[in-house]
């Protein structure tokens, strides 16, 4: 099932899309709903599919995203030895179809990641790794758009990963999926840039919930950011950026650097 | 004025405490409002008085603090050059009165830390410095605890600092303080450890909502915890520590070490 947000009037709605329509529905997708009005998805402004209560992000997790980041530096590549999670701000969060600004004064080295989301269904405290898929409702798409330079020099990840539009999510939330047997592909202006296997990560979505939920209740709605793989490129005013997952769809941004 | 979150049957509301009385109001404290039911203070269970859209924490910003951490560690002390924003997670959020769980497999290393915390009211991007106190709502009282092993060791702070339980937040939100004026007091079992003025800071509460601001839009109901001064001690089971803000109020919670 594919289930979306969307401009509803003055306020933000979930619906579910069947075909050409969406269908709004009484609520959140993970709680007690009911059918509402029916309108085209053509005409239907999308937002990002959930506003999570906490943005988790797996950060390093691919092999080859950690080879070539530590080449780019000149060190050592440095492998996670566990699966702890980091974070994401949601002020960063912008739908699919809307701009990546980078700010003014950003260097060149703004960058795309193009990463799984899985978006959590059911509290849950101290899930298994085998239980852990149980707890999540579906899976949408993000891109975790960072600058190097503060990424770098800087204490924390306030405007490398968390400047106002650097967090692309959407376009909806695909449920029935093994995210294993997903893949990533990233375009630049329809260039494919890069394919991944989402189930060559360092640490899988099962491993990043059963330990996160040793620690830290999971809510619904929550969602964690799987982190990408390969050596990003840079993006300039004027790009298109195209994460694709086929089984989800297409999370597209125009890209425009700030006057 | 004092704002207060409270259980209101199966909702949460705002209100606002007038001596010993707690007046229901309709939406949010930055919002239009009305006036509803009264209720006794003393007979009112209340929550965390807001939930932040995003966490922010200044993190390290006294040079005390600073010091004896770095005491602690054998290494030299590092002072931030710029207000570099950091985030907490909400999932540890907790109200004044409600026990902060040490999880079984913590080290004895769990520490305090007493801090303000100012709450956004309005929405705002690239504030001046002379102008950052307009956006601010209030100032409530922060724990930031923390488990210093973790803290050194784990890639990411997701359990050294946001393991359920470990952000007391509360009681209520005062407002028309001068931040700068005011001192923080932390006890442990009801003795004095420290005292500090927040005017001390390395960077002001002005310059933080300036900087961050310049990436990021601030929102109503955002939280910046403006980090600890001194070397904060460990707390064990059976402890009862209190941060007090003369002009807030005293934040108050019990220690539990998990079974």
């Amino acid at each position: 099932m594919r289930w979306c947000r969307f401009q509803d009037g003055d306020r933000a709605s979930y619906g579910i899309i069947e075909g050409d329509t969406v269908v709004a529905v009484e609520g959140e997708p993970w709680g007690a709903t009911w059918r509402g009005a029916t309108r085209p998805l053509a005409e239907t402004t999308l937002l990002v599919p959930v506003v999570p209560p906490t943005f988790y992000a797996a950060g390093v997790n691919y092999r080859e995203h950690v080879i070539e980041n530590a080449r780019a530096r000149g060190v050592e590549p440095e492998f996670p030895p566990r699966a702890d999670v980091g974070y994401r701000a949601n002020n960063a969060l912008i739908a699919d179809g809307e701009s990546i600004v980078i700010p003014r004064d950003a260097t060149d080295l703004v960058q795309y990641e193009g990463e799984l989301v899985a978006v959590i269904g059911t509290r849950c405290r101290r899930v298994s790794e085998a239980e852990a898929l149980d707890y999540v409702f579906g899976y949408t798409i993000g891109n975790d758009v960072s600058e190097r330079t503060w990424q770098r020099e800087d204490r924390t990840f306030f405007r490398a990963k968390n400047s106002d539009t650097f967090k692309p999510m959407g376009p909806w939330i695909e449920t029935d999926l093994d995210p294993a047997d997903l893949e990533v592909t990233i375009r630049l202006n329809g260039r494919e840039m890069y394919t991944y296997r989402v189930g060559d990560a360092i640490f899988s979505l099962q491993q990043f919930i059963s330990r996160t939920s040793d620690y830290v209740t999971l809510m619904p709605g929550d969602v964690i950011w799987m982190g990408t793989d390969g050596a990003p490129e840079n993006m300039k005013h004027g790009d298109v950026v195209e994460i694709e997952v086929p089984g989800i769809g297409v999370l597209r941004n125009p890209v425009v650097r700030e006057a």
